[in-house]
């Protein structure tokens, strides 16, 4: 029998997971184990794929030839390239990107199998491809050629070159890598489980991150950083004498008017966010070293005015947002961004759905009227 | 606090719902408080989707009003017309609705909007270019023209028409249109499940159909229709002396050897799928119709031998299988049949979960190693 309903599924397991692990009361996040505060700073993204994609931490030999795999994976299929203009000039960033993921399956040498080793290769080329995809995208969309990719350069100075055009500093590429870092998974998220219900209809990888990709897109999850970076500009753009005092005024005002401010609060979380602990950090050395931080100091003073009245913290969509903004990073390209890192969690959990799976197949509370006679048409 | 996990979520209530009703024990199936079994031969398939869509029976006035909307719909848009027969020749069918779904939001003029007369609109637009996206595909993968539409025609007998290049008599179409009305919504499955995934991060309604479309695409799911048949035809195509005893000799042997037989046993139904009765009935008639009633007297010996063994009932896709042969429709467009239906469904539960919307966001239960230590790259 079923039990009482949860709206949201909010505190049911809907899944049992080795590739990450949230504490929800201490504010700790696990990738396979390891704390992301012992891994941020001291992992590249690739490692973390690896480890989470293929469940250990590389060895340099392995490491060698994961990031072999993501260099000769970059470039997209044939089927994308054919239609990559007509559907970046048609479609917003994550509707393209939407497209673009399902067209690329048809280039995919292992599209028609959800064996191990045909998702673990999958599973590269979806995460070496996607900074591609982006930067194609905005590329287009900005009416330029897309800059030519360094082989010699990792995932993220790699993807700063090719979307700003200009190859980032060595601390501005660990900055981003670092955020990838963070990114890269959160146990049941809306687009991980999406996925995984998709995979666990035994369709392919490819599907379930297609899925994940639209879920992605919606402003509760993936949306956010971008509508945080929205507001500051909107706060900035209307020229106050003093835009640091007017984000903490105005944060105050809609709160006690009853509105949401994005950026704040987790589900999971009743400590703050430690993926905000290390992007706040970051945040911050950027804006120094920009020579103007008022980006930085306005969201300071969002998050004391949002911590006072509520008591929320800042989860990762808020400083997310002034750090890719001093990285260069296109304000309607955060969510992609998002996609970039995220792709690595929602391969690895495709391939461990796949590895174990049952359908996943809930039950409803029916609260509609019952017991009514159909009336034929013509009778009506 | 997190209760105990249920694996695939079995039992579990994800969400509240007035769109369908399963009574399992009963073997009874509700759309909005009407028995199906009421509906089957009643109600046309644009009268359920409306029925679904816009929650009671239309008027005469409103059913017009909602024909004129679905035959305005049909025609696909300029980007999917553009990308068409790329897509369509470089991938599969189910991959190719992913991919042109994911291409229409473009042209849809609704597309930024998950406002419910929005909603309302793309849901009937959906509907209206699924079956024309189907008869495209096919079209294009076996080289001829696309036979022009009947605006005249209802959607079930266009369909007919422009997949088969002939018009069906009126009895086909109504059964089609039977068809097509049962397999139209089912409360929780798992792509009607993905969808509201999707739609509850306030993503749009073309994210969520194409979540589900990529959910449906599984072996486990939508995919079962066409296993069906394939299985009935390598029976028959072994050209054995009596391919009626050898379905029914293979499918026990099958059972006996701990093997799984698509198209039996639903989680939800302890009884017989209500929708199987109407559709072995529509299949006797069809076949004896046809003048060679081989697949469904092999389907009925079938059936008999997995009740017998495993006291398993045929569900949806068992007899589904044989009527589309009948029909003509090709075998390995069972699936994308499937989701011209379900697209009914499909687009009422992502309306209904923007209506009264909040995040869907389960928990997980870690099962994997805890407390590792990251060793630098360098030193391990």
């Amino acid at each position: 029998m079923a039990d009482q309903p949860s709206r949201g599924l909010a505190d049911v397991i809907a899944a049992s997971t080795a590739v990450s692990d949230i504490d929800g009361q201490a504010g700790r996040l696990f990738y396979r184990g390891y704390d992301i505060s012992q891994l941020a700073g001291s992992a590249t993204f690739e490692e973390i794929a690896y480890l989470l994609q293929r469940g250990h931490a590389p060895s340099r030999a392995e490491l060698d030839g994961y990031r072999d795999e993501i260099t000769a994976g970059r470039a997209p299929g044939a089927l994308v390239t054919t239609c990559l203009a007509e559907v970046a000039s048609r479609q917003g960033p994550m509707e393209a990107l939407r497209s673009l993921v399902s067209l690329a399956s048809a280039d995919d040498p292992d599209s028609g199998s959800n064996h191990p080793a045909a998702n673990l290769r999958k599973a590269a080329r979806l995460t070496a491809q996607q900074p591609v995809l982006v930067a194609s995208y905005h590329a287009i969309r900005t009416g330029r050629d897309l800059t030519a990719g360094d082989p010699g350069l990792g995932l993220a100075a790699n993807f700063l070159l090719q979307i700003t055009g200009r190859p980032p500093s060595a601390r501005e590429a660990e900055i981003f890598d670092t955020c990838l870092v963070l990114h890269a998974d959160h146990t049941m998220n809306a687009s991980t489980f999406a996925a995984r219900v998709c995979a666990a209809t035994l369709s392919d990888m490819h599907s379930a991150v297609v899925a994940a990709l639209g879920t992605l897109k919606g402003p509760l999850h993936g949306g956010a950083n971008e509508q945080v970076m929205r507001g500051l500009e909107a706060i900035r753009n209307a020229a106050p004498a003093d835009p640091v005092a007017a984000a903490g005024a105005q944060a105050a005002a809609r709160l006690r008017a009853g509105e949401k401010i994005m950026g704040f609060g987790h589900r999971v979380y009743r400590a703050e966010d430690p993926r905000a602990t290390h992007l706040r950090e970051m945040s911050a050395e950027l804006a120094a070293a920009s020579g103007d931080a008022t980006y930085y100091q306005m969201s300071r003073r969002m998050e004391e005015a949002v911590f006072a009245e509520k008591g929320l913290y800042p989860n990762v969509d808020f400083y997310a947002a002034t750090i890719y903004h001093y990285l260069r990073i296109p304000t309607e390209e955060f969510t992609p961004v998002f996609s970039v890192s995220r792709m690595a969690g929602w391969t690895a959990h495709i391939i461990e759905q796949h590895a174990d799976n049952r359908l996943i197949r809930p039950d409803s509370e029916y609260i509609g009227e019952a017991g009514l006679s159909w009336t034929p048409l013509e009778d009506r």
